[in-house]
């Protein structure tokens, strides 16, 4: 049970948890701060958060939960201004999706409040943002990755835990690196692929005509070209290492793409796009067992 | 209205149109042709044609309407094949997703029946297969290209025009050449990337566990991976020149994001990811108006 939640951030992904933790009973007192005014207007007449403060000073003190649900870019800032006026023992979580940055700049300002600290990551989310658009169900059967410090003190990682799952996640441990990979793969890597496909073709000269054509397949395919830049330029960058890896891995087997179509090897083609088909039909089928 | 219709094919795009055209009282009879045994029987059972024939001569024999609804790699043989048993004044049409290397094959292999013949292509589907998954709506509202011929009589394009209609789909007419670069851009390529993304994916050593951490953005962008392996192939050899195209326009601007990436460079990230969004916006937007 979290006594006092400072959320700092309250859109899409803020607002939902505020949301599923009321819903839950697991908090007595949520306080919205943000950079919006508008939007945490609305927080308060949708009854997301009880409050709102606009000082970071004053929407963390007494706080025994702070949830930072900002954009990757700006946490760095926040944790450096939130540190003087954290409680003693106040859990700080974040919800960022990269882990190795925000676990150093956690690292370079949180001096003896460190071992509070809970890098988190829920995997969920939808294309759209601010709290108009938040649901208490959103984290329902979702992944949230935690990965903690070895600073970290284990009360804190279990509370955090405690909050998640209260939010109907399913919670899992990871190291910041490992996380860091596996997201370059399933999340960052292809949200890159989405952008160029979408940005290449609306520079060719006939763009307007070709997106006349686009049918479902380039629907789904291009969704997450819809996400925020600033977002995506903020994780693109806090995980560059990881993601210029995965880029160039992809560039390699898009070579041999381009090859095998240039050359009509027919075999080579069909080899590629079975084995394509076999992994992505047993992702539904794993999801249908669970 | 079709006296006669010979299905050739009767899968997803074939069994649909079939539904369609029976629910409009578009056609009084249709045969169905194909290769496997089993799937033609299902489509007997489930009304979506009236009977079968075993040979392809017996089955488009006095057919006012023929539709060759296979594989795009199996289109120039079947031409061939059923040349000399067309009627008179037979209407030949074709549902293949690449034109150029269709209309090549039926001018080797129609003769003086080639004016009969209107290259079409209906821009829908799902990653499904077979009759099991045919239904009616499929083409309602959807976009239907023809690309008749210089060859072809005006009055057999017409005639295909009217079929499609009645199925509920917006016929447009392109040329064969420009067909295919514009789905080179807004099909053809998206496959590919999405099967290079999960080929390359389920080729690393921990691929299991990144799969188990794709969310619903993956899952969406992937889809089109679950497509069938062998019509890909036979549409991948068939447009290879503006396909071969597409990649490398494509694989230039994956080479500017991968410099972007590695030297940190935020504001051509930001920039590419807006512009990108804002198409990705407006294809919504555009849809929402119709």
């Amino acid at each position: 049970m979290i006594n006092k939640l400072a959320l700092i951030g309250v859109g899409l992904i803020g607002g939902s948890l505020a949301r599923a933790l009321r819903d839950a009973g697991h908090v007595r007192e949520v306080i919205g701060y943000g950079r919006g005014l508008a939007n945490l207007q609305r927080a308060v007449e949708l009854g997301v958060v009880d409050r709102i403060e606009t000082s970071l000073s004053a929407a963390v003190r007494d706080a025994d939960m702070v949830v930072l649900a900002t954009p990757v870019g700006s946490m760095a800032d926040i944790l450096g201004a939130i540190a003087p006026y954290l409680a003693k023992d106040a859990v700080v979580t974040d919800v960022g999706s990269v882990k190795g940055t925000i676990a150093s700049a956690a690292r370079a300002a949180l001096g003896d409040k460190l071992a509070g600290f809970v890098p988190g990551h829920p995997i969920a989310g939808t294309e759209r943002t601010g709290v108009e658009s938040s649901f208490s169900s959103l984290f329902a059967g979702r992944r949230v990755v935690l990965t903690p410090l070895p600073e970290t003190r284990p009360e804190a990682a279990a509370r955090v835990r405690a909050m998640w799952q209260a939010a109907g996640a399913e919670v899992v441990n990871m190291s910041v690196e490992h996380h860091d990979t596996v997201l370059a793969a399933t999340s960052h890597l292809p949200h890159l692929l989405a952008y160029a496909l979408v940005d290449m073709l609306a520079r060719l000269d006939d763009s307007r005509e070709i997106f006349a054509y686009a049918a479902g397949g380039f629907r789904d395919f291009t969704r997450i070209a819809s996400s925020d830049p600033v977002m995506w330029r903020d994780i693109s960058l806090a995980n560059r290492d990881a993601i210029g890896n995965m880029l160039k891995k992809y560039r390699a087997e898009l070579d041999g793409l381009i090859k095998a179509v240039a050359s009509g090897d027919g075999a080579k083609l069909e080899t590629l796009f079975a084995r394509a088909k076999a992994a992505r039909d047993a992702l539904v089928t794993n999801d249908q067992k669970q």
